[in-house]
């Protein structure tokens, strides 16, 4: 907290029922600074989440000027692990990916000690993660590894009109098959009825893709919807849970875009990237659902182009802050992803 | 030919260098007699190719009545083989399906004859040609046993934007994989480069997908990248090819919407279909290509639910006679796809 702010009117204070939501600034040496300054100026997240900024205040003051805002009253928890002067910005940066990951793992133990509800965080790097000594496949891997995680989590995509889940991810094609199995698919569609219950959605709908072209054809390309998606949709169907499926996987975004679905789940990585990447999911929001903690972030990267233009666009941002928000409040839904 | 034309009039007589198409009305159930009807009481191809309708001359008067139009001035080959007033529309028969196989051989007689350029029929339902006896897994196989064909050919899916084609269509995936082969990726890629120099581009640019998440990530997720398709890729462009890749499959599509490529070559059905839906293809235009006849079709379907209202639109079929009509002209380039 700084110390300038008298207690009696902080923020933070202002409704101690809202949720209490870490926002980190991401990679420094991207838009993360000034989408998080524009947006805590605008007080458009008041009425959202009670936020408190996790990170180096000076990182903050960067964002400020680029924005061309004033620093906006918000509770600031100072690291003091980065120094912006010292840091190139629109570039790869070492320097900056590790004091990143030290300052995501902080927040980590935050939110696991229950000082926060959940944490969202402006785009990160994955290279200058990588370089800094954050060797993982992907931050959802590591913020796995942070909150020791075991057993099936995985990414979630948000855009306004429904959400993605993927039954495989950063493998080769050749092993996803592999791993399509009855136990994934039951996690995946448990863990997508869960977190769409916990963004707000009472009675999910979700689809479940097939593997094979044309859902296989009756068997004729490929078994695996006879054999394991569909006696596994219909097993959870019974159980209550609202899945159908397999659906081709050509025909099950038409569908989700006319509103058939709430949630989406896929096989594997690119069956759900091709459709999303089109779809404009880059102006959507990310989760890390299933575990402990609650990790979103808005789907874009860090726009090195743009970067201290004050012309980034922080409503990704935004509606990341939302979904944190309604993923704490509901965060026992979240936790135990597993009756329907 | 119908016998009150005067001869000297006859509109296949206005320009005898233009191509010679072979129009087939689709599956009489559907929409495409309307279409068929409309588009020809159009004009709008009188400058574009000399068109001869092949099938039952009561099936385009039904069009005529549907589409609210006088019967056009156009050469006809009465088969004689359909009677709409026996067949109810709006259904899958295979009394329609039957004859609907019947004329398509007999057109690819008189185009393997020399007697048209190029054949283009509006849409087909494929369960009624099965029923009706053409027990091929789709209709480019039909064709290809038609036409005798041995060794690559493949489907082709066009839209203003780009072309797509596939190193594997409709087979399993698991199949698909042991079937990205150097020789089927090369076959793909140098049809793609005669058939897009066919439709009228000099010079195509062509991207080739990757087969894994993030193409591999340097053979992190799969080695196929590595091993198989970035040579095959170097090795056609050292001999004159415009292509590269291999390029992620969730981001080759946003590239070619950019401009970036005239040709997309995918390795397996749902990498491209996907996308191809998403982005409107069924507006667009499917081309058989490779075989030693011409065969264009629009890639939307029969359209039960519209069908007799005179309100489908023909502008898909008046494509698929352009597209038809370039690569008739060009038939050679098409015919042997092995160099640059």
């Amino acid at each position: 907290m700084s110390a300038d702010e008298p207690p009696g009117f902080h923020p933070s204070l202002r409704n101690p029922t809202l949720p209490r939501i870490g926002l980190m600034m991401g990679d420094m040496t991207g838009i993360g600074p000034e989408i998080c300054a524009k947006l805590l100026a605008s007080g458009r997240l008041d009425d959202v989440a009670r936020i408190v900024v996790v990170g180096d205040s000076r990182v903050l003051d960067l964002g400020c000027r680029d924005a061309g805002v004033e620093r906006p009253r918000v509770e600031f928890m100072d690291l003091g692990n980065i120094d912006p002067g010292a840091i190139p910005r629109g570039d790869i940066s070492p320097e900056s990916g590790r004091p990143t990951g030290e300052t995501l793992q902080h927040m980590t133990r935050m939110a696991l000690a229950g000082e926060i509800d959940a944490i969202c965080f402006a785009p990160l790097n994955k290279a200058a993660l990588h370089r800094g000594g954050w060797k993982y496949p992907d931050e959802h891997q590591m913020f796995a590894a942070f909150t020791q995680h075991e057993g099936f989590f995985g990414e979630m995509n948000v855009i306004p009109q429904f959400s993605t889940f993927r039954v495989t991810s950063h493998v080769s094609l050749r092993k996803a098959l592999d791993m399509v199995t009855p136990q994934r698919i039951e996690s995946a569609v448990r863990l997508a009825h869960a977190t769409l219950r916990a963004n707000g959605i009472g009675q999910p709908r979700i689809g479940v893709a097939a593997l094979n072209p044309h859902c296989g054809e009756n068997g004729l390309f490929g078994d695996e919807e006879i054999r394991i998606i569909r006696p596994t949709v219909d097993a959870l169907r019974e159980q209550g849970i609202g899945c159908s499926g397999p659906v081709s996987s050509d025909v099950i975004f038409l569908k989700a875009m006319k509103g058939e679905f709430d949630g989406v789940v896929m096989m594997y990585h690119d069956q759900g990237q091709i459709a999303t990447k089109l779809l404009g999911f880059n102006k959507g929001v990310t989760v890390t659902a299933g575990l402990k903690a609650v990790y979103t972030t808005p789907a874009h990267g860090t726009a090195f182009d743009i970067v201290g233009q004050g012309k980034a666009d922080p409503s990704a941002l935004e509606q990341a802050v939302r979904i944190a928000a309604r993923l704490a409040s509901s965060g026992r839904a979240l936790l135990s992803p597993v009756g329907p």
